[in-house]
């Protein structure tokens, strides 16, 4: 069995898949790792020793067989057995992950939804059933649901997150601007797209400067 | 004036300020390195050498001042005069991002909306002025828009991306799950949240192997 990967290997190797199944799409049967590489602002060094790190070892003189590499990145990141998922919070944020989410990857199962307004509840909502959150232990239990995403309101994220862990989640990715904290059993992973938009807004501006 | 930072140096500031942020709501005055860094998952050292990488020298025996070094990150990341932004595509996303984003930073300002959508353009929606796409470029040179956010459907991602460069944007941040190209003098940022979802699966499975 392989050790486990640094985060940021994890992030890159997503990143390689999502562009190999794009390319897939497209009908292209290898690629280079300067091609992959430049996809993504890395180097080919950079995509190379990542490769190397899961000791994939497929490289060709025509580059890398795209659809193999695809599955190859899979056995190293997805669970035999799949996860199931939930999203918590069915505002705009919570439905727009949802539509997206929705069958992009096999072994990733979005299976529930909970919101606490009761003309969200107790129906299908893009895609996915919404429950109340009175049910969140139960159906978290019943669906044996692992992974919970929250998109809550910033007043609830805390108290959300704290009734997860009770209800024996493994992972969050946490879509609020409030940081929160779980046990060292729990996987916390904490996105807030105001980094990504300043980071935009910097190097922007830094452009700018050097006119 | 200062070298231009790499980009997860800019990431991290960008964290360390929202925290900072926070921690001033609650009150807190002064904050450790190993505190600010606990609560992003990084240590006290790259805490330090973050901030003496952009010369901040107010580490004192109680911490950091919270509200100057937050003030400092500022004059780091910030535009002096600020920049203006808009959202292409106003479905779910687009208006989760809205609603977000509004009144988070003030020097971000969010003066425009665009959608192809007769029934969202003309009118205010989550705060800000929604146009018709046909106005794009007119309306980006009017408002002095620099930084563009898309979250359109996946098959107008490289058409409106294309348009967006056209107008004179100088940064993008792609929402949607289309790797999008752009000429070197424009700032692009992927941001795919499949990618976060599979690094909380990846975490999550492998902590179940340990078991």
């Amino acid at each position: 069995m392989m050790a486990k990967l640094p985060e940021k290997t994890v992030e890159r190797l997503s990143q390689y898949r999502r562009t190999l199944l794009n390319l897939m799409q497209q009908g292209r049967t290898h690629v280079y790792s300067h091609e992959l590489g430049h996809m993504h602002n890395y180097t080919a060094v950079q995509v190379r020793r990542d490769l190397m790190f899961i000791r994939y070892s497929g490289a060709q003189r025509k580059g890398y067989d795209v659809a193999d590499l695809a599955r190859y990145i899979g056995t190293v990141l997805d669970s035999e057995t799949g996860l199931n998922l939930a999203v918590v919070g069915m505002g705009n944020l919570g439905r727009a992950i949802t539509a997206y989410f929705s069958g992009k990857r096999p072994k990733l199962n979005l299976v529930a939804a909970f919101d606490v307004d009761p003309a969200k509840t107790d129906r299908v909502i893009a895609g996915v059933y919404c429950y109340p959150m009175r049910q969140l232990r139960q159906i978290i239990s019943e669906k044996d649901i692992s992974i919970a995403m929250i998109t809550v309101p910033v007043d609830h994220a805390i108290e959300v997150t704290n009734e997860l862990v009770l209800a024996g989640i493994k992972g969050i990715l946490n879509f609020t601007t409030v940081p929160v904290t779980v046990p060292p059993h729990v996987y916390l992973e904490e996105y807030d797209m105001i980094t990504s938009i300043e980071k935009v807004a910097y190097f922007v501006t830094s452009m700018q400067k050097q006119d």
